[in-house]
């Protein structure tokens, strides 16, 4: 409803607006980036000083440190810990203006992108609009399975967990109740594997001691992965390590476990059905449909193919990169959809930009090797670095400091730093709101 | 949707569950407290070593620090932050059960309280839910001004606040662009006074730079009283402080001016029309209805009249405070709806029945006046205490103390502080999330 008005709004005054925007546009070349993610936002840092204007669009008005986004999810951090607003990180960028807005499609041939209510001219495109949940074929199931994408996503499954334990709390038939303390996490990478450990470490020790009726150690975390391992892009001794480690945690893992259905009773797995109100999805994701709307070839995730460039083919004035891309490595191979690939993508596409500019050579994108992590709980990660190999504690506080140091923001990283301490110390978590049901509808906007 | 769901489905389980809850029964006196704001949850810990079997029942799973909600709805700290979960504020003590239930009614015949699918016997009653927004006989407004009684209320507006901007970044007409930022307050109480500070203060300094096209020192922020003076329960020194300083930030005050329409395009007041779509109302509240349960006698803002030990009239086992409450002062005056107030009180019920119990004589309740203080803004406040005044820098230390000294838990003291002192040193601010829309829709529960 807001935001239909919002967006409607929008539209009408941009159909407006775009002639004044064209009418005082300069005649520097015009760089439009699309997406304020971790390749985005590098990509416009790349070009502060670039004799450019740059135009940073998002329908967000927020950059979002994703891989902290299951901790909001479950009920350690707050929303606003892990996200930082796109104008602040831009203000003092003079050459950069930022939009927000709904990304509809690329008209290539006249070089426009396409946004819910306008359109802008681009001499250059950073196109890093990263991905977004799919569910293999079921988008039935996506009512059933919220996704963690986002921040309402996050905020979503948080309530669903707390509620959970809320009525258990009151409930009087044993198996409804054993019901009700079952969470099921379909995909078995690094999002479900900490997001297991996370609710796991919820459930018996933050909340232990905060119900009379039930016991939350009963609480059972299931996790399911349709393929042999989990964690099936690290090295398989981790896997192995992380999978010993979740089942201290209490977790259930089922591995070579395709989920046939899910729905609003559970679902059914390997012909047996579970029921639990519970499901959450961290298996696979889609990248947005760049590919679509520039008309080019994608990869079976919907990934554009784009050369050691990082250019779709036949479009040297555009970038593709992060998720929605599928750029080779240096053995030809796909790079996988970390955030350090499209950091240093993003970083690499404002230099390209530079060197255009310049008419200097371009140079093949190289990518740097950061390493593969993940956290399990409490003093608990796997860490692959090169041909190194790090478990338990060493490589818990590995993760957490590579993850401050990345964090946006000094605020965000002392904040975020102190509940970790918190919540390390006392084994509290900060963030355990049911937000209430709102009783103020929005007003409608009034149009244009 | 969601809630209808829980609600529906904690109905049906309930039903179930009565028959388990009275077949187990102790013998041991029952205590219900109606709310978990200052006043419930101060009388459940006075309780906490007492020969009694608890029941706190509210209808969220946090108890909210309603003072700082103002700062929630301008960005400066997440609903975390001002929030703690009733749970873990009991959790130690073992007396006390918490349900989150909507409360529907009281039998005080049958010494029973209904809640949304179930009802509990009592042989003490606390009463203390508070109030909600009132809009003085215009429901019909509620849709074009949000209250601020909540923390969905709170988020909501902070995303109005924070989208007006984005709009008005995008709006080629200059007469809408000025529209999209002005804001109007709608009463000049203290969340009033404090609201219209923080926007403004937000407008021309956190957000300034961040923006190319509007200039967000251009902000207009409107404060309307009906009454002839600011802060009406403060002294008349303080209102003319208050409104100077408000001014001095930008602030139009204008007093004696009475709202005669609230629509989707705005406020008209005094016969004039002010188009503008963001109204906030910050003007009166009413009791929840506590009285109209009990079939008593309210004053005009729906609150029980109570005696001086906080019974109504025939029920000393029954105990109403707080914003729910009118309890004479020591000249018979109404008690004002303050949190000090209902906390004295909370402490005061929990007392006295602890003194029933040993069939002790009662004494009456005696307000300890802890003052009365509204911030404006950045080192401005006003603070009346006894016949003490205090302005300025040292009343706005004061302020920042006692609120972060009752502020519940340490870990939110600290992050708290923490924030403040970012955003004074700053300028920044830390919570200026729009989140985004929800894409997943939540799946239906089962219901049983």
């Amino acid at each position: 409803m807001v935001e239909d008005g919002f967006a409607a709004s929008l539209a009408q005054r941009h159909l407006v607006l775009e002639g004044v925007y064209n009418g005082g546009m300069s005649k520097r070349p015009s760089v439009v980036i699309l997406g304020a993610g971790f390749g985005g936002l590098k990509a416009a840092k790349r070009l502060r000083k670039a004799p450019v204007d740059i135009v940073l669009i998002d329908r967000m008005n927020h950059h979002l440190f994703q891989p902290l986004l299951y901790q909001v999810a479950t009920a350690t951090l707050s929303p606003a810990d892990i996200a930082y607003p796109v104008r602040s990180a831009l203000s003092g960028q003079k050459n950069t203006e930022v939009r927000m807005a709904e990304i509809t499609g690329i008209d290539k041939v006249h070089k426009r992108v396409l946004y819910q209510g306008g359109s802008i001219e681009y001499d250059f495109l950073v196109a890093a609009l990263g991905s977004r949940q799919s569910y293999f074929g079921h988008p039935e199931w996506e009512s059933f399975a919220t996704g963690l994408k986002d921040l309402s996503m996050a905020t979503s499954i948080r309530q669903k967990i707390l509620r959970s334990f809320e009525l258990a709390e009151m409930e009087p038939n044993e198996q409804k109740r054993r019901e009700e303390m079952t969470f099921i996490l379909v995909g078995g990478g690094p999002t479900g594997v900490e997001m297991a450990g996370a609710i796991s470490e919820l459930a018996t020790r933050v909340i232990a001691r905060d119900f009379r009726k039930i016991d939350p150690k009963q609480t059972r975390v299931i996790l399911m992965e349709g393929g042999p391992r989990l964690l099936a892009s690290f090295p398989e001794s981790l896997s192995a390590r992380a999978e010993r480690d979740l089942k201290k945690l209490g977790v259930e893992v089922r591995t070579g476990c395709v989920v046939e259905k899910v729905d609003a009773q559970g679902v059914v797995a390997k012909g047996e059905r579970i029921q639990c109100p519970n499901v959450f999805w961290t298996a696979g994701v889609t990248a947005a449909p760049v590919g679509k709307w520039l008309g080019l070839p994608v990869d079976r995730s919907g990934r554009v193919f784009v050369d050691e460039f990082l250019h779709p083919q036949g479009h040297p004035e555009i970038f593709v990169l992060g998720d929605c891309a599928s750029a080779p490595d240096e053995k030809g191979q796909p790079l996988p959809g970390l955030a350090p690939v499209a950091m240093q993508q993003g970083d690499y596409a404002g230099r390209q930009i530079l060197a255009k500019l310049k008419d200097k050579p371009a140079k093949p994108f190289r990518y740097f090797d950061k390493g593969n992590m993940a956290t399990i709980g409490r003093s608990k990660a796997v860490v692959a670095l090169g041909q190194l190999r790090f478990t338990g504690l060493f490589a818990w506080v590995t993760w957490l400091a590579v993850h401050l140091f990345f964090l946006i923001g000094f605020r965000n990283r002392l904040l975020v730093l102190l509940q970790w301490a918190w919540a390390y110390i006392r084994f509290q978590s900060g963030a355990r709101l049911i937000l209430p049901e709102r009783r103020t509808p929005d007003s409608p906007r009034p149009s244009a």
